[in-house]
């Protein structure tokens, strides 16, 4: 039986990597795109063929009120066809920096505003699949300044949950969408909380 | 300025939800298809076509060695084209048990075995695209007992990193995979932490 460090960590990112010999154009689908990627791997010479899915990068926030209710979101959700509660977020538009589109998601989609943004972190959504990242922001001293003013064809509902209600709801599962949770993880983080052996 | 409870969450389920009408078939990519729902919605009769990704269900774990190292994977990542460190983990196959595609995942992956194993939470990875669930577990005593068996094609690197780093990787990013973080996150909240105001 193979153990200690040596044997584990015998492989540097030379001997990961699947360096791209090709790119093939997939399909079209106006919110993602599929694309092929021809790779062969330097150390064996295999050749291999991923699948990937291309998309915009996206941004989510977490407004906290005065009051420390978290502005949440219910809304349909077409791939698991189920309404889902969630914070407000969306897809960068072009050009757009990742705290600007922060801001407009929050006003069109709650009709929320805040004057005190802080990034709280990035992740890969799904990097064996997607290219994009998720920029994850929080709001604080968020207030209501008009009504939601959501995209045609987006319907959702605005409520506000105090936070520690919305811990309550992410560890029995009425939260579970993954890039919400990848949000508070990173607020749980830097408010000092750590990983302890259970 | 609208404001107050009533105002917010004037909708219940039926205001939201987008009811199918039809269902067209998209590609088959083999690691995932996609497919198309047509949607018309109850209250405003207006039409909708969502474009869907279909994949199977996916598993992924937390193993504790009784040093309480985390066991981690190298391993390239061609959507994102990053090397990403990460947990073991893969597709449920069909028919296959949720706990029994953890054990043989990090089985295969990694050449651990343990013998306690506790369901950590489900969470849907992206119900925007995709249907399926991410089944998350953690292993305790996690040992080695023999070679990692990946799948052809699968180049991994493992290695054990205690739990008290982990948690330096997760706050400052060398670990920014959402769906690991989800990992973590149930982990965290089993063990008693909760969110607080910043």
């Amino acid at each position: 039986v193979a153990s200690g460090k040596r044997t584990l960590r015998a492989m540097d990112d030379d001997d990961l990597r699947w360096p791209t010999i090709g790119r093939d154009p997939g399909n079209d689908y106006r919110v993602f795109r599929t694309a092929f990627l021809r790779s062969r791997h330097p150390r064996s010479g295999a050749e291999k063929r991923f699948s990937l899915i291309e998309c915009d990068d996206w941004v989510n926030v977490i407004a906290l009120t005065p009051a420390d209710d978290v502005v949440l979101l219910r809304q349909y959700r077409a791939g698991n066809d189920r309404i889902m509660l969630e914070i407000p977020g969306g897809m960068i538009d072009r050009g757009e920096a990742p705290d600007v589109a922060a801001a407009r998601e929050l006003r069109e989609e709650t009709g929320y505003a805040a004057t005190t943004w802080r990034p709280l972190g990035r992740v890969s959504p799904n990097p064996a699949l997607f290219a994009n990242t998720l920029h994850s922001f929080l709001a604080l001293d968020a207030t209501q300044v008009g009504p939601p003013s959501p995209d045609a064809g987006e319907v959702l509902s605005v409520e506000t949950v105090p936070l520690a209600e919305v811990t309550a709801m992410l560890r029995d599962g009425r939260i579970d969408h993954a890039l919400v949770i990848a949000a508070f993880h990173h607020l749980m983080l830097a408010t000092g909380d750590a990983l302890r052996r259970p």
